[in-house]
């Protein structure tokens, strides 16, 4: 094969490096990115201007191949910190008892399931496992259809649902070079700041409300005009892709009344906001005061085993589960089943939903502070240990502003603090830490974020 | 909720318990299914006409609860033993290290790919990671839907690939709970006991592939008289759920040709006889002499910690990895990658491919010498530790005996032995145990079989 000359992606993604920079970088890296890319080709993407080769985690720290530590502000994957020590003993018990499948009885995956569907509202009452989010939301749509009897999918403008074939015809984040599927409609992102200004009253939960609404009436409507009903709304409850949208609470409920009143149902993808990360509840639908048909769960649910489930109104799965068998060989195995059920019991005992609300409204106050006179800085937004940073080239347009978004991030970078970003224009800050996250942690980040902002000005 | 009455399954599965006959079981076990039910829901399954709880395995030994040990003559995810020390020991390793994804650059990834692809013909150069088979041979068929421009998907007929939307549509084996997509056509599974019997030549090479030609250009044909072009043939390189068909060696080489002529691609999903289990090679479609486009992989690739991946000729993944980013969370994070890689020392350093090839000829010509005379045994078939037995009536018609598999199999669980069955009959008892399997064990299955196979008559 030799070596295929690494090219520039035609569709890059928000905080990816881009391959055509290869040469500026040190020697070692440049040797490892060279063999990454003859080995699984170009359909992988590095994060940060300059790369980071990671060798060891711990807490909310990680470190690279000369010893240098970084301030994680972006895992959720490892939710309840890098190698926790109740995580790895737990991994480590069950990899020396048994490690096997849902087709023989084992009493762990029934503890942890009934735990499980226990922090859910009483109408959510089946949970099946998968290995992955994208996984739990391919199974999901297929029980939507199933159930509603049609095609049409709704989703925001900029969502992210999974990769599957299936899935990803409705996650218009992936780009043009992913087409959404014919049965698949957008509406906005439920971006309070731009609609309400557009109509001249600030932040006013109403004109959201009335905004999102029009639009998903017009989704139906078009849908309908085309022969396709409405299988079902998906949407991520921190909306994390579209830009990270938490409030006004209560914006979702008049999308899922016209969901409703159309036969289809709604899905409630809390693989981002899920498990306490937004602070208050232990699922981001809640402060909507909505109850889903079905949710997806899946990153932080294992800590970085991969494990992940759909949970169920169980009357959705009486035909469905009769008639069409579903067999995960991983999904739900024992040492899964083992790592979700110690991030369970950590979360609660650590008390990691309250820390993310103390430590995350810190980082939000903070924030707001350090920007205040920032033109540059139209909104700080989010919950808990989700928090967006939606950036502008002045407060007036609010015409978003990726390379100041990027220049943020890369700096940041450097000063050893990892974060991201998101939003349609790659504009929006995204800090996401693990929950363990102290106040100490964020002091570092807010000092960071004070010295990049500084210089970006 | 309440608890939900427990339904037949309408779409029943091979060697599934049958839950109207629930009252029949152990107390104890009642509860335990009663609890899943409930928590769980109508799609999940159980093996056996009495369940099995298992609480513990090591080696080729699964234990129940109260002590009782099983032979395993089924489990290929436990490929390099249930508990092996080597994988548990790399597991926990990294577990304390570090686990994260590949958008940060890490060695062990690089490392194990390297040495992943040497095991596969030069031709094939890329390896993308996955958690799942399903995801595997999902990414597998947009590639290959990309790379030809063409939606025609040609399966065998008691195929299965998975269980994502995508790939259920081409998975027959799911029952007709499942439609086929409109865009999938499905031939005869290369049973030369019955294509060439019927043709009245015994095992005769050139007719199967006769057939098999024959029917895949039917195929073909069909697709064009319908506007649809053929995007790719993939088949399980053992046709595990059609019946296990190993030989003879070369028949798919007609199929895979009329492919290439009509533009598609040849997909061998090695998730069932990978890593050599088939005894002979590390993967099974290199006893026909063939270089497939896309090959997938899975079950076995971690011994039970998720984790799955295609390898691609290269030149397929130029404009797909390009135009397209494909980031799976925890497809091949450093906890799998750890996994894996201890899996294919393992299986080096413990000579588990020659173990495979002798112990699994022993029990192949032990099985002979054991039903030769038997009127409902039409045949004794497979390679290394992949042993299909195929059930009849009588062996002047061949009409599978599902009865007779279920019979035995249900025999063989209450000897403590454990295997399944396969067939679009259900007629094929399938062998497919650990590869640490020993010639002692070997000994024990012998003559569990000769007991039930007694029974039989």
């Amino acid at each position: 094969m030799g070596t295929s000359p690494i090219r520039k992606p035609s569709n890059p993604m928000v905080n990816g490096f881009d391959p055509s920079r290869l040469d500026e970088l040190p020697d070692q890296m440049q040797k490892s990115i060279r063999r990454r890319d003859k080995s699984l080709g170009p359909g992988y993407r590095l994060f940060y201007d300059e790369p980071l080769e990671i060798v060891r985690g711990k807490g909310v720290t990680l470190f690279d191949r000369d010893g240098n530590e970084y301030l994680d502000v972006y895992n959720n994957v490892p939710s309840v910190g890098h190698g926790h020590p109740r995580v790895i003993e737990a991994v480590h018990q069950q990899m020396q008892t048994l490690n096997t499948n849902t087709r023989y009885v084992q009493e762990s995956i029934l503890d942890y399931s009934e735990q499980l569907l226990s922090t859910f509202p009483a109408e959510l009452g089946h949970v099946m496992f998968t290995c992955t989010g994208s996984e739990a939301n391919d199974l999901a749509m297929r029980v939507a259809k199933y159930v509603s009897g049609q095609q049409g999918i709704i989703v925001t403008a900029g969502a992210y649902h999974g990769l599957t074939a299936e899935v990803s015809s409705f996650s218009p984040s992936l780009g043009k070079g992913v087409p959404l599927g014919p049965n698949v409609r957008v509406i906005d992102a439920p971006d309070a700041l731009r609609y309400t200004s557009d109509q001249g009253s600030s932040s006013d939960q109403g004109s959201l409300q009335d905004h999102l609404r029009d639009q998903v009436r017009a989704a139906i409507a078009d849908l309908h005009r085309h022969g396709i009903g409405v299988a079902a709304f998906i949407a991520d409850s921190i909306f994390s892709s579209d830009g990270v949208f938490a409030g006004p609470a209560g914006f979702l409920r008049p999308i899922v009344e016209e969901i409703h009143a159309a036969g289809g149902l709604y899905i409630a993808d809390e693989v981002q906001p899920g498990f306490g990360r937004t602070g208050e509840e232990w699922w981001g639908f809640q402060r909507h005061g909505i109850v889903p048909d079905i949710v997806t769960i899946g990153k932080p649910m294992g800590n970085g085993i991969p494990v992940a489930a759909a949970i169920f109104k169980p009357e959705l799965l009486q035909e469905f589960g009769k008639n069409i068998r579903y067999f995960n060989t991983f999904g739900g195995n024992s040492v899964a089943i083992a790592a979700a059920q110690a991030v369970l019991d950590v979360i609660r005992d650590e008390s990691l939903i309250e820390n993310a609300l103390k430590v995350g409204g810190k980082i939000l106050t903070g924030l707001k502070d350090l920007t205040q006179n920032l033109e540059q800085v139209a909104e700080v937004r989010g919950s808990g240990f989700f928090i967006g940073v939606d950036l502008v080239t002045d407060r007036s347009t609010l015409t978003p502003n990726g390379e100041a978004a990027a220049s943020i991030v890369n700096a940041l970078r450097q000063d050893r603090i990892l974060i991201s970003a998101c939003g349609a224009q790659g504009n929006v800050l995204k800090l996401r830490p693990p929950m363990p996250f102290s106040s100490d942690d964020a002091d570092r980040l807010l000092e960071g974020l004070g010295r990049a902002f500084k210089a970006l000005r």
